[in-house]
């Protein structure tokens, strides 16, 4: 997605440790028009594989996911990294490393919203490693639930998640895969 | 919200400990069209404050701030309750008590996206005793941003929260207000 890559290369901020900053418009400020353009793009992708529900994970996949969700006309169900004292259902559950935080969590969905009837696509912000989109797919696995795909936003391609997902058999449509970045260097993508 | 009363009446869940089980369309799982429709209602309450930028608190605000700011075609940001290793930048950090969680946090946005140039409008899906709603006004206030009001899809109207905020001069508008609720006697809206 040209629009995506381009806001990536204006404002994207690498930075030491292979991180990469986007909080301009993803994952802190949210650009409300882009993130709508991406939603469409994910629609154009699986408009006729029968999504009917999106899976995604706190926080920051929501908001793309609801955004996505709109032109499905589906419901979100958003996985939870901790459960709650309001909490008196029962739960899938799976646990993955994040990178980000270093350290693991478990994620968790009620069974309440999951179930043998859904065919789901799961959408998060960013694709590296492939633990959080992993635990994702255990979850619907664990429903019964039907993967259609996955819509990444940022698959950083010269980590090992996309081949590991697409290894597994799923779909994954990223609007923009990075070949290579630094801070030196800046953020190349793949052509 | 008339909507948004029949809804809760539906589905809501009234638990032991004064808690509203409102997951299946609001905070875990979430019905996009049903939001869509309460963003609407805010965007015909505030379309003429000159709002830029709606501000919220993850995780469960973020998914009505968005559909609420395609309405208004501006920005959302989204208060973090944890600073994550990826943050260079300096922020406006505030504290609120957590009924739901029994602890206190800090809630930080980076000082990147909150200015004196914003007109907020604040965004959230509970109030109840207003601890985070008084926080995301802190952290408006340190960035010297005009609050314009806010938006709230569930006010529990016999707590002192929506009285709290009311009381310091801004504008609270709440889809749904209840007046009492108990697991025996059910839920009765404010009429």
């Amino acid at each position: 997605m040209e629009l995506m890559e381009k806001r990536i290369a204006e404002q994207g901020r690498v930075l030491p440790g292979d991180i990469l900053k986007v909080d301009s418009f993803l994952n802190h400020q949210i650009d409300v028009p882009l993130l709508s353009a991406a939603g469409e793009e994910f629609y154009n992708a699986y408009r006729a594989c029968k999504v009917n529900k999106i899976l995604t994970i706190e926080a920051s996949g929501i908001g793309i996911a609801c955004l996505t969700a709109r032109f499905f006309d589906c419901p979100v169900v958003f996985a939870k990294k901790k459960v709650g004292r309001n909490s008196d259902d029962e739960f899938f559950t799976s646990s993955c490393f994040s990178y980000t935080k270093m350290q693991t969590c478990e994620i968790s969905v009620s069974k309440r919203y999951l179930s043998p009837e859904d065919r789901i696509l799961l959408i998060d912000d960013f694709l590296a490693e492939g633990n959080a989109l992993a635990a994702l797919i255990d979850l619907a696995n664990q429903a019964g639930a039907q993967v259609v795909g996955c819509g990444i936003v940022v698959e950083k391609a010269y980590q090992s998640g996309g081949e590991r997902i697409r290894g597994m058999g799923y779909r994954v449509e990223s609007l923009a895969r990075i070949r290579s970045m630094s801070p030196e260097g800046g953020i190349v993508f793949c052509s």
